[in-house]
Order: structure tokens, then C-alpha cells, then sequence
């Protein structure tokens, strides 16, 4: 009794493409001998569907595509997420289709409204437990957050199934594949049930959903596991699930650098691909955050596909020009050089009367970067090539980024990774094939936006700043706990100060991939006119 | 027996200043020999508060600021809304103060996590009634949602309630306050009890709250009104309210277009000011919009607190400058003229060997708004004032505007203004007193990028188009509705396809003061990666 299950990368609302590939694999488990398969959580919507779902017409078109596999397919029972509607209400369902006819209906019933998931805005929870029968086995139903808590596996068991589907769209964090066969299993030893655990995978704007889908047994051992991060259809025997042999077929989970690796190249390859644009650009400085950027869209569209501009000025090092251009012909990149200087000195002439008697500051260095924003963009818009943003998240939370400058661009693969996790992948990337300079990794990071200028002359030393921000922004941590951990008073004020004033900046940014177990984004709503920094600094 | 009502206009996160203003506001009461006084919801935090209600040291400061109110005005019954940490959970409450205790405490039970409220997101629902005694008065107590729908208002009135308060945090949208008093009269009439309907006020990233405060009596008239967009405290004496001589105070509500108009002015100056800009700048180009930006600015700052720059380039025409000095003028704000050739020239010179052999595009159009972008950046770097947008709603949807370059600013007043819309508040602002030149209000509108150009050569007439979108945006219309209002296929397509290609560049927009029903932003939650324009055409 064989079992498909597809670890399925659909593209959200492109419900008739994503219909057509679900049949596609339906074919292939017929060939196959299948007898029943199984899609991911709201798998013809692909997730998250966002607003989409208050439409009538996207709803509507949803049942169309539903009745269309439904009876393109009769041979196989197919199992299947999808947002159903009820009277006024919507429900975030499972469809089991057998012979043209809908045989079973599950409604989720733990609806996540944390962090980046907002389904209490959409969905109504169901409120019962949902079995069918396939052969000798009953198959219980559940989605995603259901498998978190005890309530809905204990249902089941009381059901008398036999086994447990879990449908999943659960996106990527650092160490998340982890946390959830940790989770999955104390359910299975909770029911003494085999889990099948199935999740979508693919980029959609922020989130990268990594698969991982995995099966574990009743005795709490993962029997198989999908490849993660990419789209695949595996089958298991279920006769045999309760087999030990099967055991030999279990894949490893990937290293944690390797994981996050691989999130940033998928999730640049498909906001990329899936939003039609016919490459990348991005701008080349000779500094490590480029460089990994460069190395990330190198290895998710092809060198061929991207193409980097060196935008010296007079604060320009030689060896930021040299490093660039061995990078680029290391990764066979097309590169080519463009002077801010003609852009700079336009501007500053055609502000001499409004700025006269004012002193320079970081005006001036905002108009550098901006100056090279506008070349990037141009090039962009003329060949219809994305512009990928080079700053990390220990920049974006501190507000080290000129809006409209370097911050200019459509995607921005490393805005949730922190400068010290930047240095371990650019290493790790070099582990495989060397691509980034050692120079590039090895000296002080630098804006080059001023004479002599290095990041720690306005910033505390990355390990610093990195350990803060993590306490401060994923953990919640007060000022108090921060200093207790051991902070100077005037780094931590410091910090604090820069992350609470420039949510306006992040407000403004490209999306990227999220990483961390908070990002800035859907993941972290914070108001931009606010008054908490004077809560922050009197908690004493 | 005296109530006194705070239309309250906090800073979100601020609680030590809200807490402050707050003892102001119950020092001015007892001297006005009130027994009582009322705030808004979350009238400590601010609304919305947002994550800041996941932080522990947020809400510790929320316990303290509390306990000093409680203990610094023991002589007042003082109701005020509150985020309370109950075990694990967040509830939106509203404590009863009296001498120094919590006397009554009520848990809000309809909680909306719809349009632009997330608050499932942090607190759980109250189950139970609250009512406490005021001298011959038993006051129920509600909040926001609660006065939406019947349940709460019955549960009070079954528990002998004699009046009904309301603490709300409602935002301003066209004809809200309407609404508002339409829904409290059902309740009054339900329940036969009279309704204090108390709002907050002032401006909040992308929400105004207008305040419009009212009392309803128990024969459903209002018997009075607090002024709309501004902070205030009122009394009501609570003996004489079922009396009918009451009615003489009882003030308009204001007309829609004023409404509108002084919603924008509102949100610009509590943006600026409780952001701590030094005043605010813009590019003035001679066109509608910016001229409409200005006269808010002005209105809400200060003509003196303005600067305009104009940005001519050699497409633009002479009665732009002409008008754009004239209207400077008239309001009494600094101008300078900086024209933008210099640096566009650069940037052609810069890119010529890139671009060789490639033809002309809207890459050029780009590289003008852009140079602009940078220029009014710079200004506005160099003398701490906001830059504003000068976009509408109709540009926002369809993507016509600049990203980076129109579309650099702090703060895009008119974003949720249509096109239409915003010619109806010019020349409204005109019958106040002439400020916007009348040929900036007849010519047709251009962005002034290419030779001879006009909106209507790239968009449907404005008529036209803002109708199609507020079926599509507002009303979740299908293509198929939209054609059967009469509208040609091809304009209709067109219109859809370009709101759904745009989701990305409204992204990266500044934030801007909600008016309509759905605002960009965090009220319409699309995907920028999405296959829905596919699922749009194909509905027949």
C-alpha cells in the first residue's frame, strides 16, 4: 500500500498553475502505483495566501480547480489542503477525494496568530477530529499547528487511527527541522500513532518554506526523510512503515550552515524566477556583505544570470576594487566599473547654495549612496534585471544603511542574517569551492563612505553588537537583563537607541529571506512613532 | 454628578508621558469638582501598541505608570484602558480606580483581528459583564468591538446597568463617525440605556483617530459632541442626561470633505511632531498633488515651519514654476529652485557605455524622479525636516510613481486619496481661503517626465480609473462585476493588472494617513509574489 507524498513548491494564488503540476503529480503516483497521495497545507493556494483570501472571486476559483483535480484524478485518493468556505466563514481545510467525490473534510483547528502567521484574520477553527479509511489503515487528519500541542493527536487516537497525516506550510528558521521532529515525536509517544509529516516547500517573499518533510514511526524513529529545500514526490509503503528495515533509508538533516546556505539560495532563486525577472544586479564593493550576496544569487540563478557594478569613489580602497573584480571572475559574472564621482560632484554643486554655511555630516554620505542606488536601479529597470540589496540584519536593526541608497533594491537576500553569521557563511561558502576573496573576509568591514572610515568607529565590535541585538530584538531581553549579561551602560543605551529609531528605515525596506527566529517585517510589528525608547532607558 | 470625558491624544510606547498628561487631565477634573473621569482604550499605551505589548518590560512599565495614577489622584474614580497580564495571556481591559484600589476591572470580549487590527495577535478574550457603582449610577463598561454587535450591551443592561460607557480607539475613515452613532443608537435602543461613546485622538503612523466622542441618551439623540481632530476634555453631568434641555449643546458633525481634509492635516502634524522633525519638505512641481500636500503641510505646521523646492527639468513646462512660486508664496513658505539637469546629465554620461545600443525607456523617466529623490533627501538630512510625498491613491495602485525617486519621503500624506478625491480637497481648501492656484486645479495632470506628456496618455481618465479601483481595492469587485458597470475589457485588465504587478513598490512606500475603507498598507495584506492576476482573467 504506497503512499505519495509531494513536497510541493506552488506559487501563491496561481491556482490553475497550481492545479495543473498537482495533477501532474497525480499522474506520476498512478504510474507509480499509488494508491492514494498527499499535498501540503492549503497546497492549491500555496501559503501564505495573504488577503487573497477576502475575495470571492480567488475563493470561487479555488472550488474550480478543487472539482478539476478532483475529477481529472479518480483513480487515486488525493489528499489536500485548501481554504474552504462556509456560511460567512472560512475554514483552512483538508479535502480527501476519492473516485470524483469529496469522502472526507478536515478543518484545522489550531490557528496560528504569532509571528509571521495571521490565520485568525481568516479562518475559523474547526472543531472535530477527521479519519478516513485507505486499506487496513485509518488515517487521521491534521495541519501544521495542530501537531504542536497534545489535543488534536489525542483525538485521533480516541478516533482509532492508525496513522496521522500532518499537512504543513512551516516556514524555515535556524534549527526549526530540529524542533520539529523533537515535536513530532512526543506526539507519536503520546499516541503510540506513526506521523507523516509533509511540508510545502519554495520562497514567497519573506518566508522560505524548507520541506523537510520527514515519516516517523510509532517508535518514535525518522524512517525517511525528503531532501530539504527542494520540490520532490517520495513514496512509502505503509505495510512496511512499522518495519525496522526502513530505517536504512533515512537522509541526515542538514548542518545548520548549510540550512541557512541553502534558505538564502532558494529564497533569492525563487522571488526571483517566480516574480519573472531575467537576472540579478547587484553593486559589488569589495566588502564581505556583497561578496556573500554575489555568491548567494551566483549559486541560485547561475553566474550567467548575474551581473555586479563596482561603483568606486575617491574613499574607494584599491584593494575593494581588486577583491570585487577577482570575486566576479571567480563566479564568471559579467562585471563592469562606474564612477560615482561625476553623480557626487553634480549633486554637491547643485546643493552649494541651500547647504552654504552648513557643515558636512552624513548628508553628504547619504548622497554617495544614493548616487549609486540610482546607477543600480537603472540598470535594473533597463534590463528588467532585479537589484539585490547587500545589508544584514546587525546593519538593518542599528538603521547602518542609507534609505534609497544601498537600501535601493527588490530583494534583500542577508537582511536576517547578522554580520557575525555573514562571516560563517561567506567561510562555509568557501569550504565548498573558493569564490570569496580572503581578503574580503579577513579585513575590518568599512562603509568607505568617509576617509579612513571603519563600521567600528560609529558601531560597538560585531560580536558585541550581534550578542545585544539577539537578547534585544528574538529575545525580548530589558535593558536590565542586557547590562546584567555583562554590557557596558553606554554600548547597550547605544544600540538600544539606534534599533528603537529607525523602524522608519525598516519600514522601507525590500523584503528578504527570513532566517532568525524574529525578523524584521510581518514577523516583528513594531510602531514607528513611538515612545518606548524613554520606557527602555528608566527600568531601573 | 459630573463625569469628566479625556478625548486623549497619547504617543504609542510613551506610558511615563502618557502618564504624566493623564494626571494632568484628572488635576484639571477635581478642580472642575467632577466624581469621575474617562479615558480612552489602551489610553496608557497608546493605541495600537503593536509588539511593544510582547515585551515583559513594556508591560511591567504599564503596572507602574498605573499604580501611580492609581495612588496620585486618590480623590477621582478614574476609568482607563490597559493591556493586564493575566497568567500567560493579555487581556485589553479597563480598570475602575477609586482611591487608590482597582474597584472593577472589565476584560474586552470581542476582539477584532481584521482590517487593521491584530489583536488575537496579544490578547485573549474577556468572558463576563463588568459594572460599577457611581453614586446612584450602576455603569457598565465596554470597549471598542464590544459596541459592534448586541451581546456585551445585553449582558449590562441583564445586569441592571443604568449607563453605558465606551473607551474606544476607533480610526478615522470617511463617514466613520456616522457609523459610529448609527451603531451606538441600535444599542440604546436595544438596551434602553444611555451610551458615553469616547474615542482617542491625533495621528499614529498610518491611523488617525478623530476622536468625535459623543453622548447618546436614552431616546437615542446625541445630546453632546466633542470636537473632532483635537484633544479635549468635556463634562456631562449625569443627573441632568436624560434631560431634554441637554440637546441645545450638542455640535455638527463635520461635513465629509472637511472631515477628510483636517484627518490629513492631523496625521501630518502628529507624524512630524511626535516624531520630532523640524518641520517638513517637498518637492512642489506645479501639479494637483503636490500643491494639496503643501496646503496640508502649511495647515498642520506652520507656513514657516515648510520648504518647497522646486525641480525643473527641461520637460518641464513654465506655468508649473510659475504656479509652484505662486502658491509658495500665498501660503508663506521658503522656496529655492534646483534644477535637476546637472545630475542627469551625469547619470546619462555615467551610463552611456552600460546602455549602449539599448533604446530609450522608462529608465530615463526613472533617473529624473530619482535625481529629485536625492536631492530632497539631502535637504531633508542636512535640516532634520520629513520629506513628504506627494503620491495618491490612484498612483499608488497602479504604480505610477518612482520607487526611490517620488516616492522618497518620510511621510506620503495623500496615498489613500484618489486622484478625484484629491481635486475635491483642493478646491475645498480654496472656498476656506485661495491657496492653490487655479490653473494647478484645471490643466490636465503630468508627471512632466517625457516631452508633451499627460497622465492620460499611460492611465484611463481618473474618473475612469478611480472607479475601477475602488471596486477592485475597497470592494473586492471580480473583473467580471467591473465589466458589468459598463467598463471597456481592455481598460478594466489593464487597471487590474497593474495593482497586481505593483503589491512590491507599495511595499517600500512611506506610510501615509488612512482614509478610505482599505488603505494600503497593513489593512490590505497582499502577496508581491503571486500568481493571482492569472486566476483574475480567467473568471468567465
Amino acid at each position: 500500500m504506497k503512499l505519495a507524498l509531494v513536497q510541493f513548491n506552488p506559487i501563491v494564488g496561481d491556482l490553475v498553475g497550481n492545479a495543473n503540476r498537482i495533477l501532474e503529480f497525480c499522474q506520476q503516483a498512478v504510474s507509480e502505483q499509488a494508491l492514494a497521495i498527499v499535498f501540503p497545507e492549503l497546497a492549491i493556494t500555496g501559503y501564505p495566501p495573504e488577503d487573497l483570501l477576502l475575495r470571492n472571486d480567488f475563493l470561487n476559483g479555488v472550488e474550480k480547480q478543487l472539482e478539476r483535480i478532483s475529477s481529472e484524478c479518480p483513480l487515486l485518493t488525493i489528499v489536500i489542503g485548501y481554504p474552504e468556505k462556509g456560511e460567512g466563514v472560512l475554514f483552512n481545510s483538508v479535502a480527501v477525494l476519492q473516485a470524483g467525490e469529496l469522502v472526507a473534510n478536515y478543518r484545522k483547528q489550531q490557528l496560528p496568530n504569532y509571528g509571521v502567521f495571521d490565520e485568525k484574520r481568516y479562518f475559523q477553527a474547526g472543531a472535530q477530529a477527521c479519519t478516513f479509511k485507505l486499506g487496513s489503515e485509518v488515517i487521521g487528519l491534521s495541519v501544521c499547528e495542530d501537531i504542536w500541542s497534545s489535543s488534536v493527536c489525542d483525538q485521533l487516537r480516541q478516533s482509532d487511527a492508525t496513522l496521522i497525516l500532518n499537512l504543513n506550510a512551516s516556514p524555515f528558521e535556524i534549527n526549526k527541522a530540529e524542533k520539529r521532529e523533537r515535536t513530532v515525536c512526543s506526539r507519536v509517544k503520546e499516541t503510540g500513532l506513526p506521523i507523516i509529516y509533509l511540508n510545502q516547500v519554495g520562497g514567497q517573499d519573506e518566508l522560505v518554506f524548507d520541506g523537510s518533510s520527514f515519516v516517523m514511526n510509532a517508535a518514535g524513529k525518522v524512517v525517511q526523510r525528503s531532501a530539504a529545500f527542494v520540490e520532490s514526490i517520495n513514496y512509502i509503503d505503509l505495510d512496511s512503515l512499522r518495519n525496522s528495515t526502513l530505517e536504512a533509508k533515512q537522509d541526515a538533516q542538514l548542518p545548520e550552515l548549510e540550512s541557512i546556505y541553502q534558505a538564502l539560495v532558494l529564497g533569492v532563486r525563487d522571488y526571483v524566477t517566480k516574480n519573472g525577472f531575467k537576472g540579478a544586479v547587484l553593486g559589488l564593493s569589495g566588502g564581505i556583505d556583497s561578496a556573500l550576496v554575489l555568491a548567494v544569487a551566483a549559486d541560485a540563478l547561475g553566474g550567467d544570470s548575474v551581473e555586479v557594478v563596482l561603483m568606486p569613489s575617491k574613499y574607494t580602497a584599491d584593494m575593494s576594487n581588486e577583491d570585487a573584480i577577482k570575486q566576479a571572475e571567480a563566479l564568471g559574472v559579467k562585471h563592469q566599473t562606474i564612477s560615482i564621482e561625476p553623480a557626487v560632484n553634480a549633486f554637491s554643486a547643485m546643493l552649494e547654495p541651500a547647504f552654504e554655511g552648513l557643515n558636512a555630516d552624513v548628508t553628504e554620505e547619504n548622497i554617495q549612496a544614493r548616487s549609486r542606488g540610482v546607477v543600480l536601479m537603472a540598470i535594473s529597470n533597463k534590463k528588467r534585471k532585479i537589484l539585490l540589496t547587500t545589508g544584514n540584519k546587525s546593519e538593518m536593526s542599528v538603521g547602518y544603511a542609507t534609505l534609497y541608497g544601498d537600501m535601493a533594491g527588490g530583494f534583500a537576500p542577508i537582511k536576517d542574517v547578522p554580520k557575525m553569521m555573514v562571516y560563517a557563511l561567506a567561510k562555509y561558502r568557501n569550504e565548498q569551492s573558493p569564490v570569496i576573496p580572503d581578503r574580503v573576509i579577513e579585513r575590518p568591514p568599512s562603509a568607505e563612505l568617509a576617509p579612513d572610515q571603519k563600521d567600528e568607529d560609529s558601531l560597538p565590535p560585531y560580536p558585541v553588537l550581534d550578542d545585544i541585538l539577539e537578547r534585544y530584538v528574538e529575545r525580548d531581553q530589558s535593558r536590565r537583563e542586557i547590562l546584567d549579561a555583562g554590557y557596558e551602560p553606554a554600548i547597550v543605551d547605544r544600540v538600544l537607541r539606534l534599533v528603537e529609531q529607525n523602524e522608519y528605515k525598516r519600514r522601507q525596506a525590500p523584503p528578504g529571506v527570513k532566517i532568525t527566529s524574529r525578523a524584521f517585517g510581518r514577523e516583528r510589528r513594531f510602531p514607528m512613532t513611538s515612545g518606548f525608547n524613554k520606557v527602555l532607558f528608566s527600568d531601573d
